[in-house]
């Protein structure tokens, strides 16, 4: 039996989009009085990794009238002051510096930090895509990798950072590609509404042109139609605190974020009106590398991710260690965060020149955080401690400590993981970092499968809407690993495209 | 602006109900060629704590014509099948027994156990209300209260157990009421989709009557009008391998559940569709005091609440303690699963009869449950040993180490909760129960605030949808202590029900 009734969307940012009835059988209705102003092929909403990759690889597909939105005034998202670096599991950077590795090392890793709550059918597509992903990044795209990092959490070194040091690193050979191939992305679109046909299918979306993104309502209303369907690829919901203390409320506003102003997570919310699932909402991640010296994501993350392993983190209020530095990042940002001051890690003048410096950090970044005092230098361990009030002898058993299983590659207090090429910290200089966590990244969110397509509540794929990157949850459980979203986002964003391409319409 | 389209709902199980655009001005339409069957004021989904709580207040009330529907072919839900007490802080009761307790206890202990993310809001509605809504079970619709329990997780005795050792003790009661003020229950009616009006106002529900429940398409299609708006009050999701393998994969069907077989959670995703927001799906709770040696909820966790503090729980590969036996359920439940066998946990016979039979469980269940194996009783510890094959040189170091602790009621090993009357386990016979957790309640659910009234994506309340108990989530945040929901769902339920009361109708 089908049944009838009339509906209504608004305009206002509070929309709330029609559903209809998944298999029924009449044609889709467009507002009264309204007609689409515009058609695509696939509409793929933001402009980060997940957009990009998606655009990219629906050119490749052959696909034409491709059209990516954003609703803010540049390209990037979140994407493009991201930390520069993508994880990848068996390439040839890797063999070069002697690492051995593997998708199932990769595989098991992510699903290990998950906690046991991360679709293995997702992260297994990360792990199984990763070297190809890579590949297409470095010899389709233009990407310029230079260097195998480590990050927390990881068996090996496999996070491979770019020249640039920051997602731009990523991003700005993305765009120039969409330029080369005429890919049409147009900024300063806000989308308001999915627009679904009565057979249940996204066919469109209600959205405004010449938005201003601090003026909520502003803009001209459009109707784009989507002959290949609709890819959410907006990003998280650091930004959101509404949404986010409503997952978890100890996030108020008094906690800032490392992401830009726009992730905002109204998308999700707009899936979720479409009868989209979400899952593991309240699994959001703190940075633990941020430093409360500076501002947003800052550069202390690009500092302390290779430091990490070269030099102790201390409590503040004991002057010793209190964590294993190579943890993951919710043990550590839960640990600084439990202490309820910030934490200190240092390492000499030989590892931090070796690891940081012209690898993760640009000499120029380093100038600036030096300058700023985000990294400060200590000619001995003596001022070091005066300047963070910490207790001298205390904190020099706890190096020597510390030094003692650098030496011997083990940890027996915290299991912290030792690197070949770690000097121990017997003498300085000395740098410094702060850290602070920050609202990070939303593990959780929209539901999809291997296809990058939606899900709805009971699990069935919603026919034209696809959503890929950290609009989406799943991958990464309940801690994500770094770097591995970068491969999240423009692998599931790729996937959505070959989805799309095949799509037959609704 | 506002713009039309049409829509279809679905009679099947996959429905998906229409959202109506929040502030749109035009009436209600019923779909075409449908009349309403039946007219109620409230109308009630679900027939446990939550849901007759809700019905017995709403009639307090003065409300006329309430209606409350339950899938099943009888009466008490979830509810009925469980253990038969509920927190309250600050009774009578707990005065004779020289508890010392107040509501500010119990909102700290709820806010501890939901590990930061409960909601802050709700839970003091139920710290506030505990005892005015004990002395209302016991004085209004005649519950026997018979003794005040120790629960895990809890810093006082606080769990007022019924003297039938179920929930039946609460339910039958409550349904007694029911009938004698002409409350009309109407079983084997499914509801299918909530009917929203154009304002976005629930205002009644298409529902199926004469449905049973193995036979998923049956029964006949009424529509139902209510007045005073829908309260779902359906329970949790414990059953739904699908939905609960969605938030947590881990909980596969190889995992049996406590629950009756109707806690499939379909209105949570009903609300869903309607925009309801949900929160924390991913934190199930594992019940850690179910036996292998029977199914579904079983007879176990009767004795076993009863026996933490005064016996060790033990793992069978190490034949030693492993946890803090008065710790929380997730704490427990975890535990056990990480070793991947059944503990076994016992007490002597002084104790066990002391706090168990009698108290907790009634002597004719305490001998089904020796006839049955559940519960076994040993001569002395080395026949306990020999049964389990434990080794006992071991566990005799463990139960004496134990002993110890007991009279110094301090356990620096696990940090144990210790009581008065325990006596400690130097001689037989003894009492012993294998414990293995089953899949028992879903904390997470659909967001409401602290007027019980069901929360969009966006925190705005949907006008005429309520929603109380284990449908909700919020409350225990990561981990619901013992005998807390069942004050959660009568509270919220009659909380409901004054919110209904109160609406002027959409």
């Amino acid at each position: 039996m089908t049944l009838t009734r009339r509906n209504f969307l608004r305009s206002s940012a509070v929309s709330a989009a029609a559903i209809a009835g998944v298999g029924a059988s009449h044609a889709a209705e467009l507002p009264k009085g309204a007609e689409w102003n515009e058609t695509c092929s696939l509409l793929v909403i933001g402009t980060g990794f997940a957009g990009l990759g998606a655009a990219l690889e629906s050119h490749y597909l052959g696909m034409k009238d491709i059209l990516v939105v954003d609703k803010m005034p540049s390209a990037g998202g979140n994407s493009i002051i991201n930390g520069g670096a993508i994880a990848a599991a068996g390439t040839d950077m890797q063999a070069k510096a002697g690492i051995k590795d593997n998708a199932d090392l990769l595989y098991s890793d992510i699903l290990k930090a998950g906690g046991g709550i991360a679709h293995a059918n997702l992260a297994r597509r990360i792990a199984d895509e990763s070297v190809s992903n890579y590949e297409w990044l470095r010899d389709e795209v233009g990407v310029n990798f230079k260097a195998v990092t480590y990050h927390g959490g990881h068996s090996v070194p496999r996070s491979h950072a770019v020249q640039e040091n920051t997602g731009a690193g990523f991003i700005n050979p993305m765009l120039a590609k969409c330029k080369e191939f005429g890919i049409k992305i147009q900024l300063r679109t806000i989308v308001d509404d999915l627009i679904v046909n009565d057979k249940g299918c996204v066919v469109g979306v209600k959205a405004r042109i010449n938005h201003r993104f601090n003026r909520p309502d502003s803009g001209k209303v459009v109707y784009i139609r989507a002959t290949k369907g609709v890819l959410i690829a907006s990003g998280g919901f650091s930004q959101n605190v509404r949404m986010r203390t409503s997952h978890d409320p100890r996030l108020t506003k008094e906690f800032t974020s490392t992401n830009h102003p726009g992730a905002t997570g109204e998308m999700i919310q707009e899936a979720q009106q479409v009868g989209a699932n979400t899952i593991h909402m309240d699994w959001i991640q703190l940075g633990p590398w941020t430093s409360p010296d500076e501002n947003g994501f800052g550069l202390a993350p690009l500092a302390v991710e290779s430091m990490v392993g070269y030099g102790p983190m201390i409590n503040p209020k004991t002057s010793k260690r209190f964590i294993k530095e190579t943890g993951n990042r919710k043990v550590r940002a839960d640990a600084i965060v439990a202490i309820g001051a910030p934490a200190v890690i240092f390492t000499n003048e030989q590892n931090f020149m070796n690891k940081v410096v012209g690898k993760n950090m640009k000499q120029e970044q380093f100038e600036q955080a030096l300058k700023n005092g985000v990294i400060r230098k200590f000619d001995d361990l003596k001022s070091l401690a005066e300047f963070y009030k910490l207790d001298y002898s205390v904190l020099e058993k706890e190096t020597e400590k510390f030094n003692g299983y650098m030496k011997a590659k083990k940890d027996p207090e915290f299991d912290c993981m030792f690197f070949d090429d770690g000097v121990p910290n017997e003498k300085g200089p000395f740098y410094a970092i702060r850290l602070w966590p920050r609202v990070h990244h939303t593990m959780g969110g929209i539901e999809i499968n291997e296809q990058a397509q939606v899900l709805n509540v009971k699990g069935e794929p919603i026919s034209g809407l696809y959503a890929a990157g950290e609009a989406t949850g799943g991958v990464h459980g309940m801690v994500r690993l770094g770097t591995v979203a970068v491969a999240d986002c423009i692998i599931f964003g790729r996937i959505a495209a070959r989805t799309a391409n095949k799509w037959a319409g609704c």
